[in-house]
């Protein structure tokens, strides 16, 4: 079996820390490495402090073989990603041509002035190579296996779009889901020895409590299609002999 | 001035990483922390693997004065909170007898068996305090700095305000909060030049794109309400000048 490829999620911004924005990020990042079997196996949510985004993505960068970070590429005084990253690598930051040349025509085009805080956007590690903004034409930018990303979520999507295919898939992680009405206390034995069975399955329970009742959404994921059937027809067994009412949902 | 109090929050469970779920958690938190003055500096989201929680809180505790945990402390097979954290801290975990008689209580009250399953919910560190869960009886627990709490949200939040009057409390971080029709590359010069004059006011910027126009949410944070009160005037005054439109708003 082909060895796992490994990511890293570093959003970066007070505002995810304040509590001021809701993170949307995250999830969209996850769900689509699923989709390329790339396992995300860590996140961490970071002020706009220098210190504090170079220790994170010197931590995860040496540790998974993709790094994607969010926040902090723009025009203002509180977007140091750039530097925090060429400081991660010990690169100058330097104003890079290419982006000069994209800025300058998207801002003639929008009859807006280039000024200096809009050039900052130009600014990114020497030799980086750049991520496509088909939104507002400042780039992302990718160093080394970390991709840096914009914040606001409608261009990191884009970013991210931009700079899937050139990651490394790994093996699909497949996923099915069971929902039943029974509390979790009640099946977890029969949960616990069904995961003891198949050992490639990841099992997992998600309580809940809807329309009086009391139930868990049983999510199973592995690689092998007929592995998960397997699994799934003897999960649906299990919870049928308890008398519950397991119905296959999207996982 | 009183030394600030830091805190971190760790997120578990492979669910955050599968992008199965959207965590609704960091972001409550974060906001009472800073009602409470509590300076939120990071937080981390790992798998329901031990060692990958074992570490992270121990990265996290020796750090913060207070760590904040949620998710896997419910009876299936994938919850290893309590285990973790009994190893993180080199602690037995036991059946506690204050939880075992909670337990027993909740469930003949509704008429359920407290088995096997569910009395693995009893199971904390040696030592361990106990926080109230006001819902469904079985509590999250504390071990010297690290706040242990249940993953859904509703039970988390009676969680968090069952233990906040025990923190030790900051000054309040004020905030508020300038709503402008400009992009952010045009007032970018001038809210540098403001944050230099206030080293004390922290300030971000957050662009959007709403009715066709450019604009940009300008968020100042500090402890002392005259400073902050100054700063503002001089950010609108800022502003005004560029010939903007500076409208206060909910931060």
């Amino acid at each position: 079996m082909a060895e796992a490829v490994t990511a890293a999620v570093l959003l970066i911004g007070n505002e995810l820390l304040s509590g001021r924005t809701q993170d949307a990020n995250l999830r969209f990042i996850a769900t689509r490495l699923a989709d390329m079997g790339i396992v995300l196996a860590e996140a961490r949510v970071v002020t706009d402090d220098e210190d504090q985004i170079v220790a994170a993505l010197n931590a995860l960068r040496t540790r998974y073989d993709y790094v994607f970070t969010t926040g902090g590429i723009g025009p203002t005084h509180d977007d140091i990603t750039a530097d925090s990253v060429g400081k991660a690598f010990g690169r100058r930051v330097v104003y890079d041509p290419r982006v000069v040349a994209l800025l300058e025509a998207s801002y003639r085009g929008r009859g807006m002035e280039l000024n200096e805080a809009r050039l900052r956007m130009a600014r990114v590690p020497e030799g980086a190579e750049l991520i496509e903004n088909s939104i507002s034409a400042a780039p992302g930018f990718r160093v080394e296996n970390v991709y840096v990303m914009a914040g606001v979520p409608s261009i990191m999507q884009v970013m991210f779009d931009a700079l899937a295919p050139g990651l490394r898939r790994g093996r699909p992680v497949l996923a099915r889901s069971v929902s039943v009405h029974l509390p979790e206390g009640t099946l977890a034995a029969g949960f616990r020895d069904l995961q003891a069975r198949y050992a490639a399955i990841q099992m997992g329970s998600y309580p809940f409590y809807r329309d009086g009742k009391y139930g868990a959404d049983l999510v199973l994921r592995g690689t092998d299609a007929a592995t998960l059937a397997d699994a799934i027809a003897a999960l649906k067994a299990m919870l049928a002999a308890l008398g519950g009412d397991p119905v296959e949902t999207t996982a």
